[in-house]
């Protein structure tokens, strides 16, 4: 791992303005993406998200666990993304870790059942830099 | 089809920052995401872009043709995706027809081999209006 290069990409996720979450969405294999906080990451690769049990999501990670985290720096055009595999991890105490009370309009707190955190680990990850024309490549 | 919901679907993409090709990307099946300019829609559910024939969202397109088109206002937090199959156009009288000055830096003309049109049918959209907290659903 280059170093300098992983920097570079959490650097492109701090600063991204937007995240969006794409599976595989549709019957027909077409993916679907939905804009989604980033709630924390790891930098071995490891990213956390905030859903519903009962989401639309949730049912298609349980058919294909296989998804890509994009962040978007739209002024400067930079772009990256993580392909990996979604975990939902319901286990009380992650739960209780990342509840913030600001949820409470989605989830009655964070022994609600339907409240659950997507844990995305990263095989690859890959960004593009508008002044260097070039596509940095990570492995974790 | 319900007209004002297919007017309002078109108004999302003319209103858009920024839209975004999904393909199925990796070897693994995680999505691939780039930024791409639409070019034209027909309200058909049609979508056109323009690539290079040895880029590698056309060798994934050669594996995979589903893909889903995105267009995003962030201010607004409006989305809509299309899904649909990409083919790809390298017909002299539509590449003419397609062509634009302004990538000569990209391609040495329409009659550049590498210079094609991507052309995505759609067969379904959707599309997600803040206020009204509903998801919307199109059939072409």
């Amino acid at each position: 791992m280059d170093n300098a290069a992983e920097e570079r990409l959490w650097e492109i996720v701090d600063a991204s303005e937007f995240s969006l979450l794409i599976t595989r969405g549709t019957k027909n294999g077409n993916p679907r993406m939905r804009p989604m906080t980033l709630l924390a990451y790891e930098d071995t690769g490891i990213l956390w998200f905030a859903t519903s049990a009962s989401s639309r999501k949730v049912e298609e990670l349980s058919e294909d666990p296989q998804v890509t985290a994009c962040f978007l720096d739209l002024d400067g055009g930079t772009y990256a993304q993580l392909f990996g595999r979604a975990e939902v991890i319901a286990d009380p105490s992650t739960k209780e870790e990342f509840w913030e009370d600001e949820w409470s309009c989605f989830w009655d707190g964070h022994e609600d059942p339907d409240f659950v955190l997507l844990k995305v680990v990263g095989s690859q990850a890959e960004y593009h830099l508008v002044d260097e024309d070039e596509l940095w490549v990570l492995d974790f």
